[in-house]
């Protein structure tokens, strides 16, 4: 059985431990750029607390250096927006991005009987479309806020602006929605 | 302008090409062993009209002959069952896999400047699996049907059942639920 001693000096140790880890944290994310707070994204955006029950829009692959499979969610007036063809996007429209690393699978292989299936392996990010023509007037009417295990990194908006401007007709919005 | 007897020629035409037209569908449906009415599937499972609206379990893409791009969609009580990580899921669990032909998109590959994206093309088919464990007994408890275009094709549960026996452990269900 440990000591009165031995118990206080572990005690002392994991709250020495805890407290530099999370300052090398702090520290290691203020380096990468993230944001401060570790939930508000870019321009003050929060991840939806149910983003993940939304509907889907449509599901794509990016190889290269993503190398991930995704899923395209929309909240309830992206959704009814989508269905209807609605352009531009109303307010409070948010588009959620949500992707995973591509990964082989092995027991699928082997159910079908050759090499040919891609899962979802471990997710990569999410990133959000968030749509408020007055606010982000300067960004196309679009929010742009990206989430790493829940947490915010900070981006750039005018840069994804940039990159959505060739579909400035679909109101910036590459991912068509996919009827089935 | 045309003749009231013309007119009546056309409508008359019209109707016997709408008569023709629908009998020789009929006729090729029940060629290809697709069930006799069009929105009940094998096992009486019939498509659930908002299944487009359920919540994502997860994402994949199939080459090979499927050559697809695959979302899994399930009903709340499979997310919920799913999210619990409760085995076997409860009776009224319905799983729906939904893909659409993989498609490169050109859009999208230059924005990124390199052929990397693939997005969901054409709807190809949606199968769903239908717990009720006394039901479909004889297949593991659950129910298997497929639907192309929102009609409901012939499947042979038995084959479907067997397919997925690798995975009994897993309550037959292959896909596991992406976290994000």
């Amino acid at each position: 059985m440990a000591s009165a001693f031995v118990k206080r000096v572990v005690v002392v140790a994991a709250i020495v431990v805890g407290v530099v880890g999370v300052t090398m944290t702090t520290v290691a994310a203020k380096r990468n750029g993230q944001a401060a707070s570790p939930s508000v994204g870019s321009a003050g955006i929060r991840l939806p607390p149910r983003y993940r029950d939304w509907a889907l829009v449509s599901v794509a692959h990016e190889a290269g250096s993503f190398n991930d499979i995704r899923a395209i969610l929309g909240n309830d007036i992206a959704i009814r927006a989508y269905r209807k063809g609605q352009l531009p996007f109303p307010d409070g429209t948010i588009i959620a991005r949500v992707a995973w690393s591509y990964v082989p699978s092995e027991e699928n292989d082997k159910v079908f009987g050759k090499a040919q299936s891609f899962i979802a392996g471990a997710p990569t990010n999410v990133q959000l479309m968030v749509k408020d023509s007055k606010k982000y007037a300067a960004t196309g009417g679009w929010g742009y806020a990206q989430f790493t295990k829940g947490k915010a990194d900070a981006v750039d908006a005018a840069k994804c602006y940039s990159c959505h401007e060739p579909v400035k007709a679909r109101d910036f919005i590459f991912t068509k929605y996919a009827p089935s």
